[in-house]
């Protein structure tokens, strides 16, 4: 569950998205989708939540900017993110922040 | 679900959590806290999920880092922090952060 990010600074993509009724190729997708992330030059982890009523958030951290704007760039993620406007999420936000602080106890 | 922030900047906190087992009196704090952030000087919204596996992510907006250092720092909100780290979370991460681009479709 608990990304392990080294010290910030670093950046943070958080993902909030509501899903569609029926999965329509969703799961495979967002398995595969995690798995081509974690190959990606800059990437530092993810950590993501659905509830039962179909909301979700997905915080994916990054080194930089530049490895988000590649990432997001990146063919089959292209892919992916038409099929989650067009099929996958009744909404979505994409909000991309620069982490600053951060503290807690993950084992 | 979504929170209706402004354009950027603004910052978020990302509250990563897994539950211990057993409520606690966790749902009701959650409650309290979640109205009492609403009430504080640039509170700007909230988005939270948990799933049936006791992880969540909670992130919660705000216009200015003294705003969130104003509510870190309120009384009832420290008490519902030390049972969190004492009772409620088997582990936590907290992630402080300046949105600097956001977009997506929310209704």
């Amino acid at each position: 569950m608990f990304a392990k990010t080294p010290d910030p600074p670093y950046y943070a993509v958080i993902f909030t998205t509501q899903r569609t009724e029926g999965d329509n190729g969703y799961a495979d997708m967002a398995n595969r989708m995690e798995a081509l992330a974690a190959e990606q030059p800059g990437y530092l982890g993810t950590e993501s939540v659905r509830g039962s009523d179909g909301s979700g958030i997905t915080v994916s951290y990054w080194d930089s900017l530049e490895a988000i704007a590649i990432w997001k760039r990146n063919t089959t993620h292209q892919f992916a993110q038409t099929q989650g406007r067009d099929n996958w999420y009744a909404d979505y936000m994409v909000r991309v922040a620069k982490v600053e602080r951060a503290y807690g106890r993950s084992t």
